[in-house]
């Protein structure tokens, strides 16, 4: 059994073994206790903070994991300068609610003599898989590997990351994880702009310009709802987000909400998603989009 | 919980679904048993059946799980002339003292929309993984599946199929999956032929030449074994599964007993593996060598 610091209100006791980590659950599991693991890669925001409180709600003891992935970002991508701040977010997570901090090391996680990979087709392909054909494989690893280091009864990701809440499902029900996964709200500032740990990389300017990208969605998303065919929609959304300042667009496009395969016109449960550029900081948002 | 038909000496509860799988299991380990898994294609012969009795001497349950997986077949292999007999193969795992026989479908572990994969390398690079590039993927992802239906304490597999054993515990490693993989020496006939499902496809005559690629090896490890280089001594087991009738041999290489590696020169435990095509079956055995 490991012997965990006491927590209070600012501090949290905090494992970077797996060994440690499953000591931990194991001795709740053992009184009865039921378990959530709220996987993050830290720089953590008032949306991650949503998802430790739910997990609150939904299982007795909470587990958020801060690792930030190196299989997940290709060699050109922002891996090295990804916002760190383990005491900040430790704080943060007492406050919030979480019971233990998972901290592993890479070295921990991908030990020498490594040869393992996983990928995933269908959810994962297009969209952000286009762009960083890289991301989906490293995120199946490591959430794989997270899931069943901890075996939480559920797990909880945010649907600002929607497609990869739609890959974690996908995978996790092949393999037969068996993990409950839980998608919550996009967590917003106040003018829109999905709360996202690379909104640190925008400038002032910048940042006063980005929460075009959720306005346009929204009203495209309205359109579509109406019954509008997704060509010309999408394209308005092009135009605006050109108007307001952003470079390249990566994307704009209408999915099924579940396959995430792609549509026309709404006939059942669909999604609007985009990913472009702002300076430094590579946007993503999405909204729902329901028939009417 | 699942409602299970008697067992007798002879007949044995089958389940078809992971839910049914999973309800026993728990029902199991809420008494506080211990569960072993002994993963199969079925067809089972003594090897197999050593397996089991082992699995009950480790566990207080022992679930077989028999699937013939096409996702580790090549189109052109023999996938649907591999040899099936559930009755046959139900009959024995009583016997030899099985709880449980898992006998899931095609359909029920490949659903429609599955798109996940696994793959390895380091260990299932080279030898068997060379000629068959689709196997150790298909055996990784089945046989994580099955891990994650039963969460078995331990699992058990036959070094026969030696290359395999060290791939399943790569990935289970690497992919942190919470069961002991635990490998049982190969069974053979008396003439020293390795147990297989596939020497049903020799003929009488092909029977009788079979043995020799164990007698080759066995020789071959004894010079290892004192010091020998290892080029001449596999180009003489190679002229003598010509000699016995043996086709195309596909490799006959020494290598780390655990990683794989190739070896030239016994100075840590090793392994001397090959496999040959005598008539319409593949044959595969592989011996141990330790430095003297």
């Amino acid at each position: 059994m490991v012997t965990l610091a006491p927590a209070s209100t600012d501090t949290l006791p905090i494992v970077r073994s797996v060994e440690d980590l499953r000591a931990q659950v194991a001795a709740w599991r053992g009184q009865g206790g039921t378990v959530a693991l709220v996987p993050t890669m830290g720089a953590l925001h008032d949306g991650h903070l949503a998802l430790i409180r739910r997990a609150r709600e939904l299982a007795g003891h909470v587990v958020a994991s801060v690792f930030v992935n190196p299989t997940q970002f290709a060699p050109h991508e922002d891996f090295d300068r990804y916002p760190r701040d383990e005491a900040g977010d430790s704080a943060k997570l007492a406050s919030a609610g979480c019971d233990l901090l998972y901290a592993p090391t890479v070295r921990g996680m991908y030990p020498e003599g490594f040869a393992t990979a996983i990928s995933v087709g269908g959810p994962a392909e297009g969209l952000c898989g286009a762009f960083r054909p890289q991301m989906f494989g490293g995120v199946a690893l490591v959430v794989t590997k997270l899931f069943l280091q901890a075996l939480p009864d559920v797990a909880l990701f945010g649907e600002k990351d929607y497609q990869q809440l739609m890959v974690i499902r996908r995978f996790a029900r092949d393999l037969d994880i068996p993990v409950r996964v839980e998608g919550l709200p996009t967590v917003r500032e106040a003018d829109g702009l999905a709360m996202s740990s690379r909104n640190a990389y925008l400038s002032a300017e910048e940042r006063a310009r980005a929460p075009e990208l959720n306005r346009a969605l929204v009203e495209a998303a309205e359109a579509l709802s109406g019954g509008a065919e997704s060509g010309a929609v999408l394209d308005t959304v092009r135009a605006r987000l050109q108007g307001a300042g952003f470079g390249t667009i990566d994307y704009v496009e209408l999915r099924d909400a579940e396959t995430l395969e792609p549509v026309v016109r709404v006939d059942r449960p669909a999604r609007l998603l985009a990913a472009a550029w702002m300076g430094k900081a590579r946007l993503i948002d999405n909204v729902p989009v329901l028939p009417r």
